[in-house]
């Protein structure tokens, strides 16, 4: 049964279990300090593939399939996928998982595509439309960069405020199988956009809507910052991060003693070059499904708050001028 | 209470109810067989903007407004919209639906989007997710031609299996207000790939993911097309809607007699130079919230199924050399 609480904010009695993920990640991402958590290292920008592309959409076939693999349950008998990407038209999903024949809803949240996919399968399973639902997402460095930036072979000079396109993918499937971690309430997100026209500095473009997201989560359940382990933010970089906080305690929420973000963890920017953190729906997703769903296992964290931010302009919205609009989903997992 | 029926249809015990629909269509559309079937026509291509791809954002913004507006309920009782269209990042949806304020989970179906759309709304009223969910979809001639075919300046030759993009939107509503029209089963596609590489004949490259689902539907309800007044495909086109016949005709199924296509209904090809047949999100979805559900309403037509097909491929992907993957979606409505 799916409870409404409060204005924006459901609730699943039946707590679906993140039964399987997965985490596929690249050369890069590899090095940094997540390096030994994620199940499959990608070291060929191509993955032995002939395009960046296809490259990309074979990251969400492995980590599908390896997640599906430590399910436990069979590629038959999941039935749905909820999944997108950032290449256009969401073909890194609609290639990459055209092999495994599930019934397909293609999802586009931008970089808050993991947490979206999370909150449909888990309404899915605890609706009963669904007994095994999986999600997933990717992002891939090269492929986004000369869809997004620049083609690679310019060797543009990014900005200081420019966050790091990780290449990863991460994937759950979700059932009523009462192991591993759950999900137990999710907030989805409204649009919101402060005027930032800047594309070079995303974190800025989508801290407002991730505040707004938490603050409602939090209103609506009548608990704070403290009554979670970790507030865990998609990918939010330092620029973003340092907003969150200021736009928080405008309202007096101190989120800092608990917070971390997916674009600060996965690489290490003292000797990684990556700027204000890493990126992409691939940021959120493979360290949701390395790290920090295995410290749930491990019983480092009890009770999370996991919010993926999105920013929800084009390439060309942005040459017409229009500044970018952004949305942030949350989703509370705890452990049993 | 979700019902699973067979392998991949599902059962809406409450069936939620379409409490509201509306549709906004083009100059063009406007002088096609629907005409006075439309809540509004834009006869400007720019709406009244600054670039053909704002115009299309506030198609979907001026379908939703209509739609709640004849919905009884206000946008402030709407707890998610579901949205997606064909432009790159889905900029469509993400501008145009921003003041609306309402909780935002964006889809990517392509052409398919609109069945998908429905599909998500009912699973959210139905489990108690939601108590009013809404749905919207757009295309536009300009701002797709543009992205996926040629500059319009180039005035380009077209095939004659090419279909010409919809401008157009259409949104629903949905709640348990057991008024108007309701959606009683669903049946969610599997991507399909025959190896069709033509981006001129979409109809071909769909027509294979619609035989698969309505198979699977036919199965799963152990109904065959003669318990139903219309099929209605989304934007198969002459040639799709003829593979199609084909296709199904192998497994002894018939729909000649039952089958009409958005595609083929929104424009006179008589008199009206569009190749194979309307196409784009916005044909499916302006039909259906147009002459569809008020023909429901008038009594002319009891149960339907409504099954919008989409190509998931991207120019970058077709440019590559890749074949063109599809789904379709199918929605059962019935009369109160």
């Amino acid at each position: 049964m799916i409870r409404r609480i409060g204005q924006n904010t459901l609730g699943f009695e039946e707590t679906p279990a993140i039964a399987g993920y997965a985490s596929v990640a690249g050369k890069l991402e590899s090095q940094g300090p997540l390096g030994n958590d994620f199940d499959k290292i990608i070291y060929d920008s191509y993955n032995g593939l002939q395009s960046f592309e296809q490259a990309e959409s074979r990251l969400q076939t492995e980590a599908v399939a390896q997640a599906i693999k430590k399910s436990g349950v069979s590629a038959e008998e999941i039935d749905f996928i909820f999944a997108g990407d950032l290449l256009n038209q969401c073909i890194g999903s609609s290639y990459g998982l055209i092999d495994f024949n599930i019934s397909y809803l293609g999802q586009y949240g931008a970089c808050s595509t993991m947490a979206q996919g999370l909150i449909m399968a888990s309404v899915f399973v605890e609706s009963g439309a669904a007994k095994n639902a999986a999600c997933v997402t990717s992002s891939h460095f090269c492929s986004a960069e000369r869809q997004y930036r620049f083609p690679l072979e310019y060797g543009s000079v990014r900005t200081p405020t420019a966050q790091w396109t990780v290449t990863g993918a991460g994937s759950c499937i979700l059932n009523n199988s009462k192991k591993g971690p759950c999900v137990t309430r999710a907030t989805v997100g409204k649009i919101v956009d402060l005027g930032i026209k800047d594309a070079n500095n995303m974190g800025a473009a989508m801290a407002p809507a991730a505040a707004l997201t938490l603050k409602n989560y939090f209103t609506d359940t009548a608990t704070s910052p403290r009554d979670y382990d970790l507030i865990l933010t998609g990918d939010l970089g330092e620029v973003g991060s340092k907003s969150l906080y200021d736009l928080l305690l405008i309202d007096d929420i101190d989120i800092r003693n608990r917070h971390n973000d997916c674009g600060l963890m996965i690489f290490n920017r003292q000797k990684q070059d990556v700027h204000a953190g890493g990126s992409g729906c691939g940021c959120a997703a493979s360290v949701l499904c390395s790290k920090i769903l295995k410290d749930m296992e491990s019983g480092i964290y009890n009770n999370i708050l996991f919010m993926a931010t999105g920013a929800l302009m084009s390439p060309t919205a942005c040459a017409q001028g229009s500044s970018i609009p952004s949305v942030a989903h949350l989703v509370n997992i705890k452990s049993r």
